[in-house]
């Protein structure tokens, strides 16, 4: 476990003693893919870090709408996991794992009192909360300014460089999922760029037929 | 300019060459009403103070669209007008004086150099931005979730209370700008609410005539 934890930026900055008692607050778990972080009514887990898997954070509206703010993966910290840590957040996201996953995780009222002592690791959490609004910025720019065919058409080009592959195994569903939107729109949306030559459709599967020109969509033009 | 640099949460844990070493490289100037705080091509103008006035923080797309953040009023502290300070950030925003306007300003090498040397001075600017953060995703939130009759009235509520009077001093234009929406939507909604006896509407100006019906729109119900 010690090993793990020294993976955090702050490890150098404690003292023995501050080591120790984060060492006595802290386990390992393991989820399911497609398992919810939080359960009901215990949304402030504490300091997670990823050992494996990859996981989904999001809102939801209260009509169950939701909006992926953005993706974690292996070695990825996260601080929104202990929320109630952080007295300035006043909204509340949700995760998901998307892959099985190993978390390492420093229960949130440890977590909290080594923000307290110690100034390294209350910077390290309003550091990483920045890196995250960045993310999410980035997100809600997509979602608020782009036009549905870019957004769809970057999202391709992007996993295709991502896999270094002309094909993507992805369901429409999935899709709609990453992209914000509903499987619909993404479904018609999909036709349009295989009637158009851009793309073939295969079941569960998308060939990137001409990438010169989703590109050129995919930026806008 | 001390007694205005020491309202600054950090300032007590500067030694005094640093003190010293930012009042060299600040300044206080004044802006005029409907001011753009950043000039063309040069968007890293440092850490700001207001001291009086307020400042409208929002982001625009390429084609023009305006997204409000948030508001900075009197006493607030900004990093955002330093955001080359700040690496994790990959976004820009855009500031503009909602009133004229006095600004103390860090400039922001000056501004870099502390947060390179004071912990305390960089856990501030980290912390503000979480701050920020925690507003945006208010206003995300509003603006992805809620229906715009709620949020129309949930404004007109809130402005109210705000200046604890029944009567809005404000165009269908700024109403726009600030619920983030078309001044049509707006005129639209307004006529709406006013032909339900629920406001009434004056040239520049709105009477709010049933608050609890409007109360109860706004909370979506």
């Amino acid at each position: 476990m010690t090993n793990i934890l020294s993976k955090l930026p702050f490890w150098g900055n404690l003292s023995e003693t501050q080591k120790k008692y984060i060492e006595q607050n802290t386990i390992i778990r393991h989820y399911e893919k497609g398992s919810s972080i939080f359960s009901r009514g215990n949304s402030c887990l504490g300091l997670t870090y990823i050992i494996k898997g990859s996981i989904r954070v999001y809102i939801n509206s209260e009509q169950g709408r939701e909006i992926t703010l953005f993706r974690l993966k292996e070695d990825d910290p996260c601080v929104l996991s202990a929320s109630c840590v952080i007295s300035q957040l006043s909204f509340e996201t949700q995760m998901e794992t998307e892959e099985s996953c190993d978390l390492l995780i420093i229960n949130s009222s440890a977590f909290r009192h080594i923000t307290e002592e110690n100034i390294y690791v209350r910077c390290f959490m309003y550091e990483l909360m920045t890196k995250r609004f960045s993310s999410v910025m980035w997100t809600m720019q997509q979602i608020l300014f782009s036009k549905f065919d870019s957004r769809l058409a970057a999202f391709l080009i992007n996993e295709s460089e991502k896999t270094n592959s002309m094909e993507i195994h992805m369901t429409q569903e999935d899709i709609a999922k990453q992209v914000n939107s509903a499987r619909e729109v993404v479904a018609r949306m999909l036709k349009r760029f295989a009637a158009d030559g851009l793309i073939k459709l295969r079941r569960g599967n998308i060939i990137i037929n001409d990438i010169h020109s989703l590109r050129k969509i995919g930026n806008g033009n």
